[in-house]
């Protein structure tokens, strides 16, 4: 295993406290928990916005933290649920008063978690709310898909909406909002390596690549031979497209996410396919992003993210953040 | 050799398709160059700011190209310099009758094709005036030290400066003193494989790590075996700061830069212990940076600059970019 670390057990804290030394003017962590928060938590009269779940998806979560996107992250052990009483800190620290509304990314300890610090936080007398991402087609049954990158889109415009003190029922309905319109899907070239396990998460040849991957080390639904940068854009933006159903007038925001390992260059030839496919179809990129939003440690491949757009989403994509990981 | 790409020689123009796919109301293409520039270029009575080289250190140069940095990035061949017909492209495209600055990184290719380029457009009456990035330390002797991620900051402060309405000779002044002040020294995990050859740069064992290595797949200057984070950090920090003198007041701006596949994890865990170093010297970090600046493709390792501040530097720092990997 080649990695910079220190001691394999302790990458997260040790993780926590780097950002919070490059960022100390904007995020602090709570004492003894993996939870940070913006520096002026709580914003009061503000739906606080909170999300997170396992670590080694940087810049996600923490790198999200900011003016116009969340409020606070909570960060678990590597590919591991934060505790339900770290979630539960959270909430308590971003409460201004308006409520707080949990983001969380379908994965069923992530759900189990957060939903049990809804409860002790409720009990509390905090309004909670909480939106379930599930935004990748590789799993057929749609309550089955887990949350990717397109969890990205709904910090920000989540975050915007709370920012012009919305109410948490409207915070959370424009969340449901993106939900229902954002659609990913992923490949793989490479595994990646736990650090506490040293292992690789899955074995693959010199010329094969995982189809349909994850971002937690699990293998795809299908393997394949490695294939060009057009046709990996090709089908991924297919599956995509088939489940999103755009019609020619229709806008899109277009995320090219890498990975881990890729190098930025290779995204730029995914995404100049990809644009090339929407401008055949007539469908307006209204905005893209090429870059690492949502990785998987040193995972080598990238998803495809498509969101379908009205003016009440561009509205809100557009508005500012601050977020050192998402700056708008 | 596992890439995300079509034909290994039509990389760097597919690349630039999709920066231009990505960024479409920012940076155009020059037609048949391997130019970018701002959509907007010339800006009248600005100075125009130049950058470039061989690509291969996405997002160096074309993601820097914005309001307060960037005018235009000439692309050569993967680790390649640019044409001096590409650079001359450049420089004619954004001379807005101010006069033009060339921020070169110190490789002999480089510096010779931008001053010939430099000289074909003097002889066409423009102003243009060049700065040599030399902010390697892993090089002992200084005439001879390698541009590394160091240059980011003078494209930043250079373009700051520009926005002003500052003097082509003013611009480039500042530019100097950015170049004075800044040191960076990297360490490589892995090598990198260019996409023509499908070979990687050079081989390295499991246990063993390249420390003062370039950005072009060179090995460094010494081979180790392969430490922690802290001790990375520290033999890193400990030879920017040998070179550049700080005492106990001074202020810097900190930039740990990713080199392709390491995790931000990683490179958090580096920024952690940096962060400690400083504060133990009592020099005050005014501003850092962690991600992926400067990159040698899929090589994993990363490194450390610093730049040492004053009062200008601060606010040119600090002012606006819209770059897509720069805003601020």
């Amino acid at each position: 295993m080649k990695k910079i670390i220190n001691d394999p057990n302790q990458v997260v804290t040790e993780m926590l406290d780097g950002v919070v030394g490059a960022y100390p003017g904007q995020i602090k962590r709570i004492p003894d928990t993996n939870v940070v928060t913006k520096k002026d938590a709580p914003v009061q009269s503000k739906v606080g916005i909170v999300s997170g779940g396992g670590s080694g998806h940087e810049p996600a979560h923490a790198g999200y933290i900011g003016k116009g996107m969340l409020d606070a992250a909570v960060a678990g052990e590597v590919f591991t649920s934060p505790t339900p009483d770290q979630v539960f800190e959270a909430i308590k620290a971003v409460d201004g008063g308006s409520g707080v509304l949990l983001v969380i990314k379908n994965y069923s300890g992530d759900v189990m978690n957060f939903e049990m610090a809804a409860e002790m936080a409720e009990a509390e007398g905090v309004d909670v709310a909480q939106v379930i991402v599930k935004d990748d087609v590789a799993i057929e049954d749609r309550d089955g898909r887990r949350g990717v990158a397109g969890t990205i889109f709904v910090h920000k415009i989540a975050g915007a909406m709370a920012e012009t003190g919305a109410s948490l029922e409207e915070v959370k309905a424009v969340a449901e909002k993106v939900i229902a319109n954002v659609r990913s899907m992923g490949v793989a070239l490479s595994p990646c390596v736990m650090p506490a396990s040293g292992k690789p998460s899955f074995e693959l040849g010199e010329d094969e690549m995982e189809v349909g991957i994850g971002i937690h080390g699990e293998p795809g639904t299908e393997r394949k031979p490695l294939a060009s940068a057009n046709e990996i854009a090709t089908e991924l933006t297919k599956h995509v497209l088939e489940d999103l159903e755009l019609s020619g007038s229709d806008e899109v925001a277009v995320m090219v996410n890498g990975l881990g390992a890729s190098p930025e260059m290779e995204l730029h030839l995914v995404n100049r396919k990809v644009q090339g496919i929407l401008q055949e179809k007539g469908v307006k990129a209204y905005k893209t992003f090429v870059g690492e939003y949502m990785t998987s440690l040193e995972m080598a491949g990238c998803s495809v993210t498509l969101l379908k757009l009205d003016g009440q989403l561009k509205e809100l994509l557009d508005s500012p953040s601050d977020a050192p990981a998402f700056r708008s």
